[in-house]
């Protein structure tokens, strides 16, 4: 849900508007399993990966969802994705894993990853895990969230190729770099997850506007010849949040994943060579186990008091009190729950397109 | 140096421009550590405290530099900052210790964090110091870059009263908590530091201005009714950057910070107690042993690789390459290191009051 803090993505829960269709999101969850499995995938490996990108889309971030699906099928047929990964998982010192990740899909090995983490916290405080050679890691609030049920903080951030202008070039330089940090809430069903990219706008929001054919707003992106455009079809790359901040993280971020993996990406890519040219990603979780800190229920007790506090400032609109990082999700996801995913037209027909591919049944609310 | 990022500071190393007084480092650290002996300061502390302050006004973040020492010692004389603390440093895990700071000068507490840290990271790959009830923290890029010294990545944040718009807010209800993360460089002498705060701009800024008189450029501040504005002295709060981004990680700073060393902060300021009212902070450092992952040689090899492709890059001013963090503050501390600091009149006259105050010398430079 790297964008959803920059942009809205417009899809309420219901009713759909004219031309959406509104599929219930166990369907797409054993649609997208399927389509997974005729690649090979194990059922174990398919509904992790399809959990994920429904918790995107039930939360209203429908860039990170279904909208995937068929792009990841088409990583696995291009053999930069691996559905059947041969993940290795080392444990270099108390507290520290590195995974080799075969090039799994990114939800297997950010899973493992997290898991791993939380194993190690409870044995040092602090755990790490180093995943090298992932594929797309999705939306990382998903495995931060994972964390906390453990009692957990959750940290999470992934490099990838370059696709972001860095501050001061006219060219992307870094990758839009997520990062996640979560803490359980005062309620235990509502932790708060902050999940945000290092760009302004994410790439899934202006692939999104491109399919939509919707103008982007001023000051998001760069087109190849490095000048602004809200034009999405020229649009090529986001410019970074605040400047040289959001650039500087990404660049941090490569550093800490995919440099500290001995996976480089970005001086791969920017130098044109043919591991730079593949879809790769590394990525890193972090766990610290609140016990060894402070009695987990008092930390509930004031993340819950804190999360009041700023219910209560005096709101820029009215109508909408201050919200905790992930509390806009969490109402959409009780709403989608209930209602359903609202899918637009064009990934309504690329899914279409994709289970007619595979010979797969659709979801009975996209069948023709 | 948490506003380095968004702003110029204006100040170049030499010569200076009518009115300002120049004052090799040096001088200025032995000043310094002389105000705070006055106080009753340990040498070891008050060198400390010294050595971080010199640090940032050396690299150009003068809002972090000297411009500190008058109201540091007010924090002391008030009760908030203990000149001789008795911090108590405890193991709660492999990977993990807290730190009672005792209300510790902050570059006290947090370089005690950071080098704790370090050893539990050479124990368990990660170590994370959770350091309670210290102060001001400084430029945290001090205690980051020292982290790569010793082969580790380094990682601080630090939790602070509300001073920073809250994002769908009209009154502050964060602080433009910092955050900074190290690396070690190609160039052993030149790691790649970010640092940067949640805020577009940092409070610093805006009391330099103020002290200036220089207008703010628009979009940095709100006032106290919540309107925005570009006067520094109607100016109450920065906003965060990136509107929710920099507000929300703010927020996850003061949990993990604050409230996971049971030393709440924001809530207590926000509910108006008494303890909220006092000066304090909490802080976090972090460091990851790089060698547990990948030889330290081959990191720094990829690291130097790294950053000769990002100053490749085609560059938005030609007379500027892209930099990578911490690049600007490099250079601007091999000039200053020669040409010594240049300190504002308002800056120069505070500093003549206090040494009159305290009856301590003042630097040659600064005489009258």
């Amino acid at each position: 849900m790297s964008d959803s803090a920059s942009l809205p993505t417009g899809a309420a829960g219901a009713p759909a508007p004219p031309g959406r269709v509104v599929v219930p999101a166990d369907d797409l969850r054993a649609f997208t399993q399927q389509a997974f499995k005729t690649r090979g995938m194990s059922h174990e490996h398919a509904a992790t990966v399809a959990d994920a990108l429904l918790w995107a889309n039930l939360r209203g971030v429908d860039t990170h969802g279904v909208t995937r699906v068929p792009r990841y099928v088409e990583l696995i047929d291009l053999g930069d994705m691996n559905a059947t990964p041969a993940m290795v998982v080392k444990e270099v010192a108390a507290g520290s894993v590195s995974i080799e990740a075969d090039r799994a899909p990114g939800p297997v090995a950010m899973m493992r990853g997290m898991n791993e983490a939380i194993a190690r916290a409870r044995v040092a405080g602090i755990g790490i895990a180093v995943v090298r050679a992932t594929t797309h890691t999705a939306a990382l609030g998903y495995y931060t969230r994972h964390a906390t049920e453990s009692q957990c903080l959750g940290i999470a951030f992934s490099g990838s190729s370059p696709n972001m202008a860095y501050h001061g070039a006219r060219a992307a330089g870094v990758s839009t770099s997520p990062l996640s940090i979560a803490a359980p809430g005062g309620d235990a069903q509502s932790p708060i997850v902050l999940d945000i990219a290092s760009g302004v706008v994410s790439l899934g929001r202006i692939a999104q506007a491109r399919k939509m054919k919707q103008t982007l707003p001023p000051g998001l992106a760069i087109d190849r010849e490095g000048n602004p455009t809200t034009d999405p079809a020229l649009a090529w790359v986001p410019l970074p949040m605040a400047g040289p901040k959001g650039s500087g993280l990404a660049l941090m971020i490569e550093l800490l994943s995919s440099v500290l993996a001995g996976n480089p990406l970005l001086a791969e890519s920017l130098e044109g060579t043919a591991a730079g040219k593949r879809h790769r990603q590394n990525g890193v979780c972090i766990a610290i186990d609140i016990a060894r800190f402070i009695d987990p229920a008092a930390f509930a007790l004031e993340a819950g008091r804190l999360a009041r506090d700023i219910h209560a400032l005096p709101a820029t609109d009215p109508a909408e009190p201050p919200m905790t990082p992930g509390e806009r999700g969490d109402r959409m996801m009780r709403l989608r729950a209930q209602t359903g995913i609202p899918l637009p037209p064009p990934v309504a027909a690329d899914l279409r397109a994709l289970a007619s591919r595979l010979a797969i049944p659709l979801p009975a609310a996209l069948g023709v």
